[in-house]
């Protein structure tokens, strides 16, 4: 860097739907991915990483352009080739599959990691996000759909969350109902695509959507799918019967669409589904089936499931997925079925916070070993090695300041539980000063005086040198 | 997608220079992962995880052009903003660091994650790979130095890698160096970067370098930094009492270049750090004063660090660093201190398993429930989740496939320790077949027949039902 440089300065600024996750969200998100990872590899799941930059016609079949190609983080990079950061997993996991043909079926994996959309920026919503993945490729048992569903109720469980339920239907009902109305073939995705929002948007909004359209809140104009009123009739002759849940609401249908045979496999493999949770002994307060459920992406082919906090219901499903039996259709002219479930990490972490679901850690260190008198430094390095040695997360203070009341503050503000202090006097008597952080923060919290207890006395404790790692150990787990 | 896409496939690859990891890796991956994590975190070290697209002028400076940013995987994004792939972390770090301003300092963290560059790809060599980075920000005390030589060090045995050597040597003394020999402040880059070739090329060929150059193995002539004779001889000078390593080396050099006021402050640096690290007990065999390191990248500014594995020092250093104190100014116009250093995840990981440091485990299930009677799946469902419920990583087998031989194999190619096997009539008895597929795999690799353990009779147990978990965790362990 030249000094003409460093006179130019550069605004230290994250690009518009990026951010960081400074270290008190990256500990709490990292404890989630631990549980996640160990919910699913009790359940033999085994983890992948693909490549974040995929080919362009990977991601986006061999049609794209250039219009499709900027609505991911796309772009001509090294030879001239198109390629673009991937914007869900899936694609990249049908290409591995596709590439490695010995690869023993069914393949049982999960996949963390970020994925990039060039979505419109708000709250909450990133253009780098995380996503943590669950499938098995390779089959069309059914015990593979139920595994997944119980990898999802399993995982919630793991992370503490104590009211929600998974929720799931088939999309062969659906395409049975489709049938059942006489809609034809390529209005199906559309009609889909509008009974999908009937949890936000409500059965008014939906009838209106399926026929002539309507206006929404702010003003808008929302193209109907054109539907003939009888048609329109027939489904809202299914939404009736949906709302009624599991076995009943699956032998109501049975009667409405029985005759439509792929309906009644929709409905056998639910039922066989219900089933095999049941022998896993699934809490089956925590499953459902609820026919209204579509979920928006075009390629699932059979059950489909999602999961809501019930009480968070603005958060939507925060796990989601289905069967897809043709994605690796793109790369091998041939059929792979597979069946899996997403989780946005994110939103999911948001919601456990919200939820108290996750314990809090501010920071890693249990100890700020402070540095008082300089010639002391070899004690002090001492004691520190002898808490890191009993597994003991410690940090010596590390800054260019010799002022006591400044190093606590460190350790305070970076919200590490116990201080240690010790001098001249007391190394002489065998005694250290422990200064117990946390404490003094819950005094500040009753007094609103920040400064007022970091001179208090009743906050610390002068305890013999030898009982430094027994005392630490027992005040640890209770702080 | 439309029928006619289809029928046009697409060729399932992945980008040059980029790589996909299959479980089997990446079990080993995340398994070292979780050994850094666990090393920098007993040291109070805070998880940090920073945007991975970041402005152009971020990373290359506000004077970067079309030609540097096509170096990273740089493009034109949304809202015709120049953005890139970060190439590293030290960049996004300090952006972090000027962007909050209330940050508490000493800032101890670390991050882990793909970074991308342009490089030419090679055996080992790709454009997304992984790095582990650990740093202190905001203070010039050498205990921060000292501490990063201390994780160095406690990581490297965390890993079970027993024969290894941190070295460091301090820029300031060659910056002396640079002084004694008369060497043009204009040269003095191009020096340190050749005598940082001693290791890989020789001394002969870095004495050629830096005089009139030398032509390589190739027969590619190597421009030379065109030193005088009698700049070199002083180099030499230096180079001759270098080799003498740790405190003689010090003293000696003290002798040469002592009188030079930046090359006295780095040695007595060295001496404190050498000091510290004594104090903090840290095992002197594994830590050394080499003062020929230079480590390539110009942003150095005193101590610096490298990691060589000594049973294959082909592989260079896998965990090096320094202290730099001047890159924050690119955002903030004026200097916070740091130093750091960074694991290559993956070069570390290709050699952990070359030394078999590292216990590989090709499967996450323990356990693999076939399905001989689907008559019989809800007992197999049970016995699944009881496994489970133990604590036992387990899977049901979910292919389509009745074919007990098929399931067996299947459980056998991922590597899964145990199949459990089990029929009407064993069912009746209250017994379950155990088939120990690792000793299978001892006995297949004797008889160099894969098919014939599968029918071998000595490598299956008959058990009784109830004495499963207890069975399964017994055997766990030295499997």
């Amino acid at each position: 860097m030249s000094k003409k440089n460093k006179k130019q300065k550069v605004k230290p600024q994250v690009l518009k739907g990026f951010r960081d996750y400074p270290p008190r969200e990256q500990i709490a998100r990292e404890a989630m991915l631990a549980k996640i990872k160990d919910s699913f590899e009790l359940m033999g799941f085994l983890p992948l990483q693909t490549a974040s930059l995929e080919f362009a016609e990977t991601l986006l079949g061999s049609h794209y352009n250039e219009d499709s190609l900027n609505e991911l983080f796309g772009f001509q990079g090294p030879d001239d080739v198109d390629m673009a950061l991937r914007y869900e997993f899936t694609v990249s996991l049908a290409r591995f599959v596709a590439s490695n043909p010995t690869l023993p079926l069914p393949f049982r994996r999960y996949q963390y990691g970020n994925v990039w959309r060039v979505d419109k920026p708000g709250p909450g919503r990133y253009r780098e996000f995380m996503q943590f993945d669950v499938d098995i490729v390779g089959t069309q048992n059914l015990l593979a759909d139920s595994e997944i569903i119980s990898a999802m109720v399993s995982t919630m469980d793991k992370l503490n969350v104590k009211n929600y339920k998974v929720r799931f239907s088939n999309r062969k009902i659906l395409n049975g109902l489709i049938e059942y109305a006489s809609i034809p073939q390529e209005k199906s995705s559309d009609v889909m695509r509008v009974i999908d929002k009937l949890d936000k948007q409500g059965r008014d909004a939906v009838i209106l959507e399926l026929g002539a359209g309507r206006v929404d809140v702010s003003g808008d104009k929302i193209k109907g799918v054109e539907l003939e009123n009888t048609q329109i009739c027939k489904i809202e002759e299914f939404l009736d019967i949906a709302s009624q849940k599991n076995v009943s609401g699956l032998d109501a249908v049975e009667k409405l669409l029985g005759s439509i045979e792929v309906s009644q496999t929709g409905i056998n493999e639910l039922r066989s589904i219900l089933e095999n949770l049941s022998n896993m002994n699934i809490d089956a307060t925590k499953t459902e089936i609820d026919l209204t459920i579509v979920r928006g992406l075009g390629y699932y082919t059979g059950p489909v499931f999602e999961t809501t906090l019930l009480d968070l219901p603005e958060y939507g499903s925060v796990f989601s997925g289905g069967r897809y039996d043709n994605l690796v259709d793109r790369f091998l002219g041939r059929s792979i079925p597979a069946v899996g479930s997403s989780i946005g990490v994110d939103r999911l972490l948001a919601a456990l916070l919200a939820l108290d679901a996750l314990e809090l850690k501010e920071s890693t260190s249990q100890v700020l070993v402070t540095v008082m008198d300089r010639e002391r430094l070899p004690e002090y390095l001492n004691i520190l090695q002898e808490l890191r040695n009993a597994g003991i997360p410690s940090e010596i203070f590390t800054g260019d300041t010799k002022n006591l009341t400044k190093q606590i503050k460190y350790g305070d503000k970076v919200g590490i539980p116990f201080a240690l202090i010790a001098g001249s006097d007391e190394f002489e008597k065998g005694l250290l000063t422990i200064k117990n952080l946390q404490a003094g923060k819950e005094k500040a919290k009753e007094t609103s005086d920040r400064e007022e207890w970091l001179k208090a006395e009743n906050i610390q404790e002068s305890i013999e040198a030898k009982d430094l790692i027994s005392y630490i150990k027992e005040n640890m787990s209770t702080s």
